[in-house]
């Protein structure tokens, strides 16, 4: 019963951050010329909204899939959880910031981007973190054998290493860095994962019953 | 468990934007002359706030009811619903721009307005794609017969007609194209629909029983 | 599960707009004079927070007794209860407009608290709405016999009446008006319910079981 | 269920009122020097966030432990439970005027930093009452045997105990006392919990079973 009050609990607050993304995207004022090309300059409002959408929704899967595999809830694993949900919390601020200063050419750009990639790394880093704490015995239903254990840890480890990358090329190019947090949710989705690791499981996930 | 808690999460994200329209309604502030006339000169959010309030009620109904024929969740349904989210938690963001600019009587009118169709447009097709999927053998609980899959996607496309509808209308008029998208959501709540199709079921939704 | 997922929604409607009330508390900029008198002056803003706080964790008790005596959701059911979250969802609205005016000491202050009351009443009357639609035969797990009923309407009818109180009195004293409706619904939370009736039972609040 | 449905809108609104503690966040304006440090001035923002999210993760854990030893639900209960609830959504408009307050230097960081703690009070006094609620025979599943009510009434002191505290610090340094009720937080989440006591178990929360 914990475990479910914490997956309701979780998901309860994805939600809500997720939909207050859309209070980061402004309505334009009468008076400021037409509204389509105003709109159209919002452009980095909306593709940093569908990115993070994307981002929040993957964090959500990927959520469900690792708590599925938890057979029990310590304080520990509390403690993990609110962090993760710390920092995705924290996305539709970073999300705002990042939009505001997409495409203002200066140094700001490459910050604003860098912050935005660090709230992300905070939630990957948080996900092996609960991935660490799954290892000792009788925390998950299915313990994974040690020598498997490497492999499942550069797989859980993805996460971090793809916003590491979003926070370098945010140095270079922030529209290129947040295309390349577009490119990795989406993908994220469609990803093939082997049968029996700790990631997010196909057969689980294709199970409709109740 | 996957399915209860794909619509556990899909419930969440839109209880939480119908509870966000309200946020558009701005409270008129003191001394800009007399509070009843000012709220009177409001009327364009709230009816604004009443069509996107049902459409969104509308949504909820059709979700849950395409929902429980699925047997199954894989990743393209959970990308396609994720994509049916983004344009619900949209809706408010467009709620507000669609009513800031109702009646400046200008083109950026019915700009406002086709945006406003354009998210409920994309909303629609998302349900027209999770009906194509669906059709594949083993994703429902009840296989939609070849011969009767032209006529429920019609029934499925209705939607999508509609807004296809309050986008033309839109340029002709704002107010008029609002007010149809306000009948057809109150319309669609008391519409009748023929058993067995893969539309919302009155016998499913009369059954109280958990 | 119709009904489940009807409870489910309307809850996750009724906590958010709850939670938006405290969105109406707005932290004084610095700048303005001494933080503790700029709070004080904010008192509308706190007491009318309370009473909405009240009066929307009362509506959530009813709303809980009311949808479980239901024993079938059809679309008429399903149309009322989106009225009635529509006018819940409106309540922070309304509360910010009422603790804007309500110590202007001006003709607005009385509108304000009329707006306030309107807003509580159609809330009622929803209620009072799906009370007339439970009487037909099969819509409740137990029948109402017809002599009960207009003792039963009457007790319904309650909150419709205490707004309509709180209505009138707003054109009396704005704040007088408050006062009555915060009064009430700490009352409505205590008082004390005939068994065997359609309001909300105390005998089935008394029961912990799952 | 009345119990389960106590529970779920509890979560709901502690799931709403944790992640509003990020619309605290201002994103800084274009045109007032570069970002990084104006992020850098906006640190008593992301402090007083920190803060506010672990200690409402403890309201939701202390929470979900209360209520699990609750065997009957009355309308006492769900008054606490509401009074408790009010307070947990002022924490948000608590955080953010606090944290605009923090560094002023003035008289008002005493002043914001106490009302601060009087909301985590006045939340804290609800648990209190709550556990002597629960004192009566039948309201609990386990009974508390006299002679350990002392004890168990001071363990569940102890969070009034500590916001008197941060209260008090409040009024010599505001940034340490907001140090000290973070610390009290992190606490908390660690703290050994003696078996068979009303606060959280942690031989319930190990069982993952639902």
């Amino acid at each position: 019963m914990s475990k479910a009050r914490l997956e309701a609990f979780s998901d309860g607050i994805i939600a809500v951050a997720i939909t207050l993304l859309a209070l980061d995207l402004t309505v334009p004022v009468p008076g400021h010329g037409a509204l389509l090309p105003q709109l159209g300059d919002h452009w980095p409002q909306f593709a940093a909204y569908a990115v993070s959408f994307f981002t929040i929704g993957i964090i959500w899967v990927n959520h469900h899939a690792r708590v599925s595999q938890i057979a029990m809830v310590d304080r520990t694993l509390l403690f993990i959880n609110l962090v993760l949900l710390l920092f995705v919390v924290l996305i539709p601020f970073a999300t705002a910031t990042m939009a505001t200063y997409l495409t203002s050419g200066s140094e700001d750009s490459h910050i604003a981007m860098a912050v935005y990639a660090v709230v992300l790394e905070g939630m990957a880093l948080s996900f092996s973190a609960m991935f660490e704490w799954s290892l000792h015995e009788g925390r998950t239903h299915v313990v994974v054998p040690i020598d498997q254990r490497r492999a499942q840890r550069l797989r859980t480890s993805i996460g971090a290493l793809v916003y590491a990358g979003v926070f370098g090329v945010a140095f270079i190019s922030a529209p290129l860095s947040l295309a390349l947090a577009g490119v990795s949710a989406i993908y994220y989705i469609f990803a093939p994962v082997p049968r029996g690791t700790a990631g997010p499981e196909p057969e689980e996930l294709e199970s409709g019953s109740e």
